[in-house]
């Protein structure tokens, strides 16, 4: 069977389960390139992830878990920076063509896209050890993205939601603890169908300084801000959202660890100054936390209760990571 | 070193070595997304490829070299497509950190950027077998796009340049010919850095029935615009522009079989009414090869210079192709 016929197949129910070449897409998957279209006034936006067997995800895994994953953590960006999704493109590398494996994963895929409302719209299909590099697109008001620059001294810091779930999920990823299905299942929902972003980021448009997507861990993240905007961030361990179903699974102090150094949780970071995100109000379902504020200075420092400085060496994990 | 400091330190040139952040990129390597611009009345054109180390290139090959033909490859899709170059994303799976690899790499990679005038635009780097995939970005003005679809019966084809080159240059490659320096320099020039035919493709534009680009073949390829387009397409074999290097270098029977079924060519193959391309005699480095006409029905077919059906059955490589 030919790339062409693979991906038609497998893939373009991940395709026509969305708008097909509605919304943006002037032309799908089947010709040399996929054409898409801008509105007036809009810029794309576009970014690149590359999940490996063995390395970003057990070689053995459910490959419906997998289609969806891939997805979520690619879109993640567009949410980082406030765009709205339109549609992505696959460049799948398989050991070899299983038909049960490959309508898993479109299923998962399809079902992700579904969710964020965007397209499958071309790809490559290539034989050799099982690599995904999803590359994802959307549309942002021009000027409006949330860029990692813009922090000001006198923000406040901000998350999208709890922290660690990701790690905390890990050992039952991998096989190595297990859990009732009441503490299991939404840890491992998170792992591997974190929800991008879209709204919120959408909602932080004009109103947050800076902003991205937690995926090395909070304090890492916090740094790429810090850096970036050439200013210091300061974390207060008591607001910090600790996950409480790690707490469940991993106790109190494994949790903390996971959500101050866990990767992979894909919630977003940012900064506003004070009051600036009062229309979140009118959104019922969004709920946002402040965790600390922006200095004069560089770096990132996290501060217990007490005002004491307790900042850890090891920030996060790098990239490059194995999974054990 | 971490993922960020690897994308910049080893791929900023590629970046600024062409146009920095202008001409359609308001945001290059360093947040969650790249931004593009795209002039009104333009559509973006998109396009992604995969290299896998052992399938698409031998596995010791010079990283310089690799480099540009792995972005040769991708830009050949915007080329056949019609769209002018603006900036690729690059995802590079490594099995480990080879600092002069990476140099090598990325000048490769900036040479065939610069030579396509566009930037990288972002990238992930991964640990994991030696894999690449590039998307690649373009704009070309709605509707105009040079798709597969077009082609009408009393239209003629056309090839962009003479074929066989990869295909022959295929045992140099590997290694299991030698050639003098005159033979091989072309044919590996030609296999390493295929230069996509953007300026051809550009002209293409509003004459061109339906275009492709090289890559499986030229029966093979002939297959997929007759299919898109509910044409058949009739190849005179007399009128096919066969390698004069690889004649030289494999003989006559090969170097036929080469060009008709060789991969990896990235010429443009298209189709035109008779008298559409005069405006293509204003640019004397441009020419362009008849080398058969557009009938009604269905498939490809293959005539020898009385006219005789000498259709092969074989028709050109399908993808999961290995080198040997």
């Amino acid at each position: 069977m030919g790339e062409f016929e693979l991906i038609n197949r497998y893939f373009a129910s991940a395709h026509c389960a969305v708008h097909g070449e509605g919304e943006g897409v002037a032309l799908g998957i089947g010709d040399d390139c996929a054409l898409l279209d801008l509105p007036p006034g809009e810029q794309l936006a576009v970014s690149t992830d590359t999940l490996v067997a063995g390395v970003h995800f057990p070689a053995v895994c459910d490959p419906k878990l997998l289609g969806q994953r891939c997805l979520a953590v690619a879109v993640s960006d567009l949410a980082a920076m406030g765009a709205t999704a339109i549609g992505f493109t696959l460049a799948l590398t398989l050991p070899d063509v299983s038909h049960d494996w490959l309508e898993e994963f479109s299923a998962g895929l399809s079902r992700m896209a579904h969710r964020c409302r965007m397209s499958l719209i071309g790809g490559d299909t290539t034989r050799g050890p099982l690599s995904i590099t999803v590359t994802v697109f959307g549309r942002v008001p021009t000027g409006q993205a949330l860029r990692r620059t813009g922090a000001q001294p006198g923000d406040l810091l901000y998350v999208g939601g709890s922290l660690g779930k990701a790690a905390g999920a890990l050992p039952l990823v991998l096989g190595q603890r297990q859990a009732p299905p009441a503490v299991a299942a939404p840890l491992l929902a998170h792992y591997w169908a974190p929800m991008p972003q879209l709204t919120l980021g959408a909602l932080l448009r004009g109103h947050a300084t800076a902003a991205l997507d937690i995926s090395d861990g909070l304090l890492a993240d916090c740094g790429h801000i810090a850096k970036a905007s050439g200013v210091a961030l300061e974390v207060n361990l008591a607001q910090v959202p600790v996950s409480p179903e790690v707490e469940a699974f991993l106790g109190r102090e494994a949790a903390v660890q996971a959500a101050l150094a866990g990767g992979d949780d894909y919630i977003l970071a940012f900064t506003a100054p004070p009051d600036a995100l009062t229309h979140l109000a009118h959104f019922g379902f969004i709920q946002v936390y402040p965790i600390g504020r922006v200095l004069q200075g560089q770096g990132v420092s996290l501060r217990d209760a007490h005002g004491q400085d307790i900042t850890p060496r090891q920030r996060g994990y790098q990239h490059f990571r194995e999974i054990p």
